[in-house]
C-alpha cells in the first residue's frame, strides 16, 4: 500500500525571530513509519524540521513542512495520490494576526480592527512592557483530506489534556464522524511519559487500549491491513 | 579558563500543548565551544533541547533549558563560578500571560484586567474563530549578569532584523553599555544565509566584520585570550 503519513508540530510565525509551536517530537509517526516500510509498504512522511525521523531508505520519502499554509500545500497532492493517511502531526489551531503593545489595545474603541492590522517590522520591538497578539483560526486540515480524495483512508489522532475518558471518547467520535474518518487514536498528556503512551483506538462502536508508541503502531498496522 | 556560553532558543508555554519560540539552531554558540574546548578550555553550554550541541567530550559540560525563568535559575550560580560569558541564546522577550476569545475582550471595559488573568485549562479551547494573547515581559537575563558576579567577562549577542546598519551598532552600543559587556557580536537576520554569517564584533570604539560562523568564533577567541 502506499501510506502517507504526517508527524511533528507546525509552527505560526509572530514575526521573523517568534513563532508559535505546537509541541510534537515526532516519534509516534516515526514508529508507524519504520513498521509500514518494514512490511514492505511505500511511505510518503510529511513532517517537520525538528521532528524525529526514519533513517533514509529505500521505499520511504520525506517531506518538510513548517506552517499549516505549507502542510496543505504540500498534502494536497499527495492526499489524492496515497491509499492511507495517519495524521499524527499536531497542527496549529491558531496563526498571529497583528501584535500591538496594551496602550494601542486601550486607545481602540473597536478591537475588531486589529484582526485587519498587520506588523510591518520584521522583528517587533521588546520595548514596552505587555504586548497583546491577536490570531485567527486556521484551515482545519483534517476536515479537507476527503474532499481532496473520498477514497482515501483517514486515520485521524486527537490529543487533549487532562480531561475525563468519556469526553476524551466523545471528542474522538465527533471527529470520526465530522472528517469520515475510520478510526481516531485519542490521546490525554497526562497519559504520555517515557515509556508508556496509553492511547485508544476509538472507532464507531469500541475504543480499544494501547500502552506505548509501539503497540498503538501495532495495533493500527493490524487494523488498516487486516482485509489485506 | 572556565568559559560558559549560552546557545538555542528560549521557549513559553502558552498552555500544555503550545509555546512561543524564539528560533535559535544554537549553531553559533556550538562552534565557539569546540574552539574553546579544543583549544584546552573547560566549556559550560546553557542551551535547549532541540539546539545543536558538540559530542560528550571531556572538558564539556550542558545544561538544558526550557523558558526564562529555567535559563536564569540554571544561570546564575554557573555565571558566579565561570570566567567569561557568551550569551548567544535568543531569549525570549515576552511570555504569555492568558488567552481568550474576541467576545471576553469586546465584553471588558478595563483591558489592563487580563495581565492579572489565568487560564484555568490545560489545553485552551480551539472553538472560538479568534484569540487574543496577553503577554509580559520577561526579566532581561543579561542585566542580571554583572549583578550575579561583577568580575565576569560578558560577551552579548544582537540579533536585528533589516536595519541600516548604523542602527545596528547604535543598539549594540547601548547594550554594552547598560549591560556592562566588553563586546556585542551584532547581526542582522537579513545577513545570515546557510554560508554566510555577517556579524559585527562592537565594542566602545570599534565594529569588525566576521563573516562565517567560524570566522565569528576565531575572532572571538582571539580578543578574549589576547591578553592572556
Amino acid at each position: 500500500m502506499k501510506i502517507l503519513i504526517t508527524s511533528g508540530g507546525t509552527s505560526e510565525k509572530i514575526d521573523q525571530v517568534r513563532s508559535i509551536t505546537n509541541h510534537a517530537s515526532g516519534n509516534l509517526g516515526k514508529i508507524i513509519a519504520e513498521l509500514f516500510l518494514q512490511k514492505g509498504h511505500q511511505v510518503t512522511l510529511v513532517t517537520t524540521k525538528s521532528a524525529v525521523k526514519p533513517q533514509a531508505q529505500a521505499g520511504l520519502d520525506i517531506n518538510i513542512v513548517t506552517d499549516v499554509a505549507s502542510l496543505a500545500e504540500t498534502l494536497e497532492p499527495l492526499v489524492k495520490t496515497h491509499q492511507v493517511l495517519f495524521h499524527s502531526m499536531a497542527v496549529s489551531d491558531y496563526t498571529p494576526v497583528y501584535m500591538t503593545d496594551l496602550a494601542e489595545l486601550q486607545a481602540s474603541d473597536d478591537v475588531s480592527q486589529f484582526f485587519s492590522k498587520k506588523n510591518s517590522e520584521a522583528k517587533i520591538s521588546s520595548a514596552a512592557d505587555n504586548q497583546v497578539l491577536f490570531l485567527k483560526k486556521t484551515p482545519k486540515i483534517i476536515s479537507l483530506v476527503k474532499q481532496w480524495n473520498p477514497a482515501i483512508r483517514l486515520i485521524g489522532f486527537k490529543l487533549l489534556v487532562q480531561v475525563p475518558k468519556e469526553e476524551l471518547f466523545a471528542v474522538a467520535r465527533t471527529s470520526l464522524k465530522n472528517n469520515q474518518a475510520e478510526l481516531i487514536v485519542a490521546n490525554d498528556l497526562a497519559d504520555i511519559h517515557d515509556q508508556q503512551h496509553l492511547a485508544y483506538l476509538v472507532d464507531g462502536s469500541s475504543q480499544e487500549l494501547a500502552k506505548t508508541k509501539t503497540e498503538i503502531a501495532q495495533k493500527i498496522y493490524e487494523r488498516v491491513t487486516k482485509d489485506d
